[in-house]
C-alpha cells in the first residue's frame, strides 16, 4: 500500500461525521458506513446515538422500526433497544438476555455535526474531535448551509481533489471555474501539519470571479486567497476570500470582503462510494439570507461536478486498482496529504498489531 | 446447519406447488425453482408439463416458443418437445438422437394446484401429496381468492413468519393487526405432527376485529381461534374463525360465524427469493362475490408488509449468514417447525449419501 | 474449447469494425471492446484515433474530456494525448515523462469503416482489410442504410444466427420470415474460403416475399437468392436478390430485380455482449431515397428479434457454459464456420506460444 494507491483503506480509530443534527430530527437514519449498515436515531430524550441496524432477534433492520418512549424498536417482533445497543425489552418475556444486545457506536453531537467513532470504544476521545467555531455553539457562527451528497468513490478521492485544484479550469468550467492557467499559475505554498498538511494560494490583483463580485460587491481587482488544510483521515477545511486591491490583504485577511469557509468531509460507505458531507459560511451579507441561497446554489452544482468525475475516475480504478497513476508537479499538496493519511494509518496497523500480541 | 440457521437448504424429493392452473391457461410460464429455470405449459391436450427452460440445441429459452399440436416448439429452428421433455420433432431431419431429449420435472395437476417434483422422479409418489378440499374436486369447495407473489427472502423465511404470529401487532397495524398486547398474551398450544408441527391460540370473550365484524356481522364479543399447521418442508395451513361468545366454541367450531381457511406455501426461487403462493377460502357469505372480493382486498396489503419485512430481514442476513440469531419465547413454534425440517433435510441427506454408496 | 463452443475466445489480431465514421464525426465516442474501455476520436486534423479510456495521472475516463487542437484533453486536470497515446501536454510543467503514455490501437478509416486492431500493433496490416465496394470511395457504390445494435451475447452469436437460416420462418414470422418450410427446404450448398466459409441458397420459382414485391415491383413468380459468406473471426457478407423467373438467374445474377448487399459485423464487448454493426445497399430504385429508409426499417426490427433471441439464449449458456450443445443437421454452415474460426484462433495461440519462447 503506497501513498498514490487510489482505494484508501478504512481508518477505524477516527472520529467521521456520521450525519448532520436535522437528518436526526426528520427520524431514524439508515447509512452504511465501512460496510457497516447502522441506525441513526434520537432517543425519546434527544440522544444521539448509532447502533448496528440488525435486530439480534430475526435480523430484521431496525430502521425499518419507531421510536418509543424506552428506545428504538424493531417492527418485526418489538424488541426495543437504547443508544447503547442494550437490548431493554423483549414482548412476551421478562427476562432479556445479554446477548440480547448489539453493537452500538459512540456518536458525539456537537455545533451541527453527528460524530461516529467507527473503531475500539476504549478509544473514543472526545476531546479530538475539531472545533468548527462557525456553527451553533461555535465561536463565531455565521450564517451556513450544509448537506450531504453521496458519490460513488473511494474516500479519499475527494481529498485528492480538493488537494490539487488545477482542476477548476477543467471540471468546473460552467460554475467557478474561471481561468485554467490562472489557476495552474497560482502562488502556492505548502506545508506539513500535525496531522495532514495545509496549503494556500494568492493571486495577488486579480479580476474577481463574477460569483465573488455578485455576492460582495467588487468594483475593481482584488487580492484573493485560498486555504485549504486537510485533517486526516478525511477532512478538508477551507477558506476563501478576496479583499479589493491595495489593502495589504496578505498581512490582514480579516477586512471586509469575501469571506467563506468551508469544511469538506468525505465519510466512507464501502470501498468505492462516500458521503460527502459539507458546510458553507460566509463572512459577507451576513444579514441576507439571499446570501446563503445564492452560495448554496452555486456549490451544489459544482460539487456534483466533482462526484461526477469522481465516480468516471473510480470506474476506471476498479477495473484494476493495483495499476499505478502517474504523479505531475500539481500534486504536491495531494501527495502530502496521502502520506500523512498512510501515516495514521500504519501507525493505527501498528497498534493493532501491538494490541493482538 | 442449525435450525436456527435462516437461509434453509433445498429439500429435493417433496412436491412443490409450482404454479396455479389458471398461470398455465394462460400461456407458457417461466419460473425459476431451486435455480432451476423451469418451463411450465400445457400441451395441446391439456396435460400440465415442465421441462428445464432451455433447448438442447442452441441453448434458447423454450419459453420463448410456442405450444404446437405436438408439444412445445423452441422459438429458434423449431425443435418440439413433450411433457416428458422427449424431443418429438427437429425441422429438416428424420432422425431425432435421443441426446436431443432435455430434462422434465413430474407434475400433478390437483384441485387446482400445479405441483412439482423437484427431486428424484423416480421417487414422485402421488398419494403424498395434501388434500385441500376447499378448492374443485375437493370435498367441500368454497369460494376463494389465490395469487403468487414473489419475494426476495430464502423460502423459510415465511414459515417463520407464519409461525411467530407476535409480528401481527408490529408489522401489521395498518391492516390486520390488532392490539399487540392481546397478540403476545394469546393462549397458545404447541405440538408436534407426524411432519411438522402445529399451534393453536385461542382469544376468548374478546372484540373481533373490525374486518371480521365487517364480515360476518357480530354484533358483540366473540370466542376466536387462530389455528395453524406447518407441513414440511414449505407449507403451513390456517384455519381462523370467531363465534359469537356462549356457544362452547372450542368444543364445536363449526357454527355460523367468521371462517377463513388460508393455504401458504413458499416455493423456493433461488437461496434468497422464493414465492409466495396462497389461497384463501371463506365459510361467511358464500353466495356473495363481494365477500371474496373485500378477503383478497384485506389480504394482498397484509402479505406485502410481509413480504417487505423479509426481504429487509434477508438483506441482513446476506451479509453474513452465518452469524447467530437470538430466540426468543415467542419463537417456539417456529424452533419445532425448523426442527421438523432438519429432520426431512437430514433424512434426504442420509438417503442420498446410502444412494451413493 | 471446441468448434460448438457458445462462448467463443477474442481473437486479438485482426480488423474489427470499432465503430462508423458518422459516430466520430459527433464528438468523442466510449466503447468498450474485449474488456477494454477505449476512446475514440478524430483529432483536430481529422485523423481517426483509438486510445484507452483513462488518463494516467488520475485514472479519469478521457472520454469525459474534449479535443482541442494538439489532441485529446483530459477533463480534470489538462493532459492532452494525441493518437497515438502520446501526453503532448501538462499544464504546469514543461518536462512529459514518458510513463505518462498511454495504450493506443491501430486505426484505419476506409469505406466508412472506422477499423481498429485489438492486437499487437507490429501486426497490424492495412492490406488484409476487406473491400466493401458499395461505400463511398467503394468501386461500385449504392445507396445504404447503417448502424450499431448492442446485444448481450457472445459475438460469435451473430455469425451462428446468420449461417443457419432456418431461424428465419421460427424467429422472423412477424417479419422478413416467410414460409418456415420453404426455408428448411431450400436448395443449400455449401464450401469453405481461404478465411470462413460460404453458403447459397436457391428457390427457384418461388412466390416472392411482400417486402420483394414492394421494393421491386414483381407481378409474378421469382428465382431467388441467399448467398452469405463468413470471413472469420466475425463477419458475415449477405447477397439476396431476385429475378423474375425464366431469366436464368443462376447463370447471371446482374439483371434488374431485387437486390441487396448487406455487411454484418459482430464486435466483442465482453465475453457474453456485443455490437451487431451493420449496413444494407441496395441495388433496386438506386435514386429514391424511400428505398432505402424502407430497407432500414424492415431490417431494424428484423435484427431486433435476432439480438432478443441470441440475449434469451446466451442467459441460459451462461448459467453453465461447458455445458454442450447438440448439433442437427441445419447446423452444417455454422460448424463450418466455427471450425474456421477455431482454425484462425489456434494459429494465433500457436503464434503468441513461440513468440514467448
Amino acid at each position: 500500500m503506497s501513498y498514490e494507491s487510489a482505494n484508501a483503506p478504512y481508518l477505524r480509530n477516527a472520529w467521521y461525521i456520521g450525519a448532520w443534527d436535522y437528518e436526526l430530527d426528520k427520524g431514524i437514519l439508515a447509512r452504511t458506513i465501512m460496510d457497516e449498515p447502522i441506525a441513526f436515531f434520537r432517543d425519546a430524550q434527544g440522544n444521539a446515538g448509532a447502533v448496528e441496524d440488525r435486530c439480534c432477534h430475526r435480523g430484521a433492520a431496525l430502521t425499518d422500526g419507531k421510536i418509543i418512549e424506552t428506545g428504538l424498536q424493531c417492527g418485526y417482533h418489538g424488541l426495543v433497544f437504547d443508544t447503547k445497543g442494550k437490548c431493554v425489552e423483549i414482548p412476551g418475556q421478562d427476562h432479556i438476555p445479554p446477548m440480547a444486545n448489539i453493537k452500538y457506536y459512540p456518536v458525539v453531537e456537537k455545533q451541527e455535526f453527528i460524530w461516529i467513532w467507527m473503531g475500539d470504544p476504549a478509544l473514543a476521545d472526545e476531546s479530538k474531535i475539531i472545533d468548527w467555531p462557525y456553527h451553533k455553539d461555535g465561536a463565531t457562527p455565521l450564517p451556513h448551509c450544509k448537506d450531504v451528497l453521496p458519490f460513488n468513490a473511494n474516500y479519499l478521492m475527494l481529498v485528492d481533489n480538493l488537494m490539487d485544484l488545477t482542476h477548476l479550469g477543467f471540471v468546473h468550467t460552467k460554475t467557478i471555474g474561471g481561468n485554467a492557467l490562472q489557476h495552474v499559475n497560482a502562488l502556492m505554498e505548502t506545508s506539513r501539519t500535525e496531522n495532514g498538511c495545509k496549503f494556500s494560494r494568492w493571486m495577488l490583483n486579480s479580476n474577481p470571479p463574477p460569483t465573488y463580485v455578485k455576492a460582495a460587491g467588487f468594483k475593481g481587482n482584488v487580492d484573493r486567497w485560498l486555504q485549504f488544510e486537510y485533517v486526516a483521515p478525511c477532512l478538508v477545511k477551507q477558506y476563501s476570500g478576496a479583499i479589493d486591491v491595495g489593502k495589504n490583504a496578505q498581512e490582514n485577511q480579516n477586512q471586509p470582503g469575501f469571506h467563506s469557509h468551508i469544511i469538506h468531509c468525505s465519510t466512507p460507505q464501502t470501498k468505492n462510494s462516500s458521503f460527502y458531507i459539507w458546510s458553507a459560511a460566509h463572512g459577507y451579507r451576513t444579514d441576507d439570507p439571499r446570501a446563503t441561497e445564492e452560495l448554496y446554489g452555486q456549490l451544489v452544482p459544482t460539487f456534483i461536478e466533482d462526484v461526477n468525475m469522481m465516480a468516471s475516475q473510480q470506474a476506471r480504478i476498479d477495473r484494476n486498482p493495483e495499476r499505478p497513476l502517474v504523479n505531475i508537479k500539481a500534486d504536491n499538496a495531494l501527495v502530502h496529504a496521502r502520506r500523512a493519511f498512510m501515516a495514521a494509518y500504519e501507525a493505527e496497523q501498528n497498534q493493532m498489531r501491538q494490541a493482538a500480541e
